[in-house]
């Protein structure tokens, strides 16, 4: 017998990055990780939701219903909650479409929903379009379905639209626009770069998807992962691309509870037109037929109560904190030949080296971190395998999200003295 | 443009019945609902899981890790806690093969590892081998996914070893046991039957799998999903096919701590043999890089702290009375032409109309049934699509897990005045 009995799926599925990261971790038992895209510890509201759950869990019906199954798309008030919250964050009108209770579906962290969303749409052999760089646990989940991916260039406003119209129409021109389903956009202090795609952009391309979508034979969908959205802590806000007058019938939006409150609840949710939200649901009955319903209890109780509102204003605190200690390190530590931007939100600075410097698991640079017990993401995880464009692989993804304020500090001050060391100015 | 842009999982997925029986409640405000497979709210451990979450929930550290992400294969000590129970459970020896905590994952509900498994093992096309009637939402994975099924006979002490030595050996004439992959066991307490398959029949259908391997071109693997284990109220317990020497390699065992305590937390587990499990985890980071914390911290100190064995001590006492007040009743007002069997676990009795009188969603049992605000699940939702028989439509899965006792009392009083008024004596 020399065959496993393994579907192509299960063939395909490669070891994620993660793991190889989370080996290292483990392996380096004094290491200071800017690697993981964990939050915050000490500001985890633990006492809250303690207070919260028990609420939740009175004695009797109330009670009862928490510990419960509940129906697979979520708890009705839940998802009322998130459309409504999302709605206000946009400064949508009530009537205002994509905004529907009906239409939101509770998820395991918004990274099922990013799963689901590609079950529905995506055949092996598919094309998403990915920014350049990207969520590299996304790149897994297109690897394991056999979708290539190509990539798009980020500004600093974020999506290059000009290189989306290029990209398309290049596709147009080998007759491969079929096989394209969606354009994935991490819109809001994206991982890995800290970047934001402005409002003007998400209508843009928007806009440039239609005009393919004849050539395409099918809706060309935007999906707004708006992960790190409430992670703001400077600049002003960003409307989503729901907010796009005359095209909310082609984004899916995806968010996520995870990051801004109780990391460990892992509740996310997606706003989805027909007959995408249809789809994905019927998906998710037979994924799990709905998410915890006490987690969602509890994100419930946090939002009605205002707890959630509360814990997010010093959160949004905490991490300006933490970017600031980190930027602050950076100017002070890194070669000036490096560059990189301070973030307005989210966990991560994105630098890059000069010249030819590589950073890859490979790298001198990869290497003596880790010898100096620094571990970060190589930028080269975080590239699709793009047959337009040799891999990029002189960037790093750093991280204040887990990191201590002194291990922060210790871990930049190391790591800029490992670039000192390499870079001749 | 005529065309969607969904997948063909997309567009093949149906609306599962589940949805069509929720609108049913819903559109009867009345109703009562032997149909839902929910577990008994009174007994859900409200008091119990608010005290275990305060002692998750502590100021510092221990507090921080429940809300913090956790690794993607499930916590370590609740993946060690799950394999020692169950190691336990089959009286088995501390080296015995198959219950390692290393190969154990925590999965959201046992639904999710079920949907990985097929995810992992099965392409469009491929035959899983399942009880003829089984779990309705495996049905829908496998119809989601392009699957063939074939349904093996129940017995009453569980499969009919003849019918799939039979069915086995017919697929190798078809030159069909290449695309067969797995046979899908539902072994204790059977949902819908209440049938529990025996021991030396478990042993049996991995030797027969096991003979015709040679012939697949691959292993055969036995899914146990062993979702209603701990919810044995009376008879012994059976051990599961891990047990099962030498087999430990070809069996692929799911079970729940939904059922047995809170329903709500939805966790999960699967304990599996290599290259399974490696492909399992890595999906399980695509899916959601892992189930919950929190709700695994719950489990976990109720393991630890011996409120999981005491609250399932009651939760049995409890059933074994819903059960036994079911079956009175039962006895009392169905005719005696209509066949079932007194559970010894579980929350289901399966009943068996005589003659030609059918069960299904257009029968007048049915229609009848409902118009006296009474729901049952129909047999005919529990049978594959099998070209080697029709459909039987003359049963009925009647539950014992969400109703009231005065619920089951006047809704079996009703169903038996329907069926009395249609069945002639």
């Amino acid at each position: 017998m020399t065959r496993s009995a393994l579907s192509q799926l299960g063939q395909r599925t490669a070891d994620p990055p993660i793991s190889w990261l989370m080996h290292l971790t483990l392996a380096h038992p004094h290491l200071i990780s800017l690697a993981a895209g964990f939050t915050d510890n000490e500001s985890l509201p633990v006492t809250e939701t303690r207070a919260l759950l028990e609420r939740a869990l009175v004695a009797g019906p109330i009670g009862q219903k928490a510990l419960q199954y509940g129906p697979t798309l979520g708890d009705l008030r839940l998802r009322e909650l998130t459309a409504d919250r999302l709605r206000a964050l946009d400064g949508a009108p009530i009537a205002a479409d994509g905004y529907s209770a009906k239409h939101t579906l509770i998820s395991n962290g918004s990274q099922q929903a990013l799963y689901l969303l590609t079950e529905a749409l995506c055949d092996p052999g598919d094309i998403v379009l990915v920014e350049d760089p990207t969520y590299f646990v996304y790149l897994s989940i297109a690897q394991s379905h056999g979708l290539r991916c190509r990539g798009i260039r980020l500004d600093q406003d974020g999506l290059d639209l000009q290189c989306l119209e290029e990209t398309l129409e290049s596709l147009r021109r080998d007759g491969e626009l079929p096989r394209v389903k969606m354009l994935y956009l991490v819109s809001y202090y994206q991982n890995p770069t800290g970047v934001t795609t402005s409002f003007a952009k998400k209508a843009g391309a928007l806009k440039l998807l239609k005009k393919y979508e004849k050539a395409a034979g099918h809706p060309l969908y935007l999906l707004e992962d708006a992960a790190y959205r409430e992670l703001r802590f400077q600049g002003p806000d960003t409307h989503s691309a729901l907010a796009v007058k005359g095209f909310a019938n082609r984004v899916l939006y995806t968010g996520t509870y995870s990051k801004p409150f109780a990391t460990g609840a892992r509740v996310g949710f997606a706003l989805l037109p027909e007959p995408v939200f249809t789809v994905v649901a019927r998906l998710k009955g037979n994924h799990d037929f709905g998410t915890s319903n006490l987690v969602q209890q509890l994100l419930r109780h946090a939002l009605e109560a205002g707890r959630y509102a509360h814990h997010l204003e010093a959160l949004q605190r905490r991490y300006h904190e933490k970017s600031a200690v980190m930027v602050a390190a950076v100017r002070r530590h890194f070669p000036k030949s490096v560059a990189w931007q301070e973030p307005n939100g989210g966990l991560y600075v994105w630098a890059k080296l000069p010249g030819r410097l590589k950073s890859g698991p490979k790298s001198k640079v990869f290497k003596l971190a880790l010898a100096h017990d620094i571990l970060y993401v190589p930028g080269w995880l975080c590239y699709a395998d793009d047959p337009a464009r040799p891999k990029p692989d002189s960037e790093l993804r750093i991280s204040f999200g887990g990191a201590t304020l002194d291990n922060i500090k210790t871990g930049i001050a190391r790591l800029g003295e490992v670039l000192n060391g390499l870079i001749r100015p």
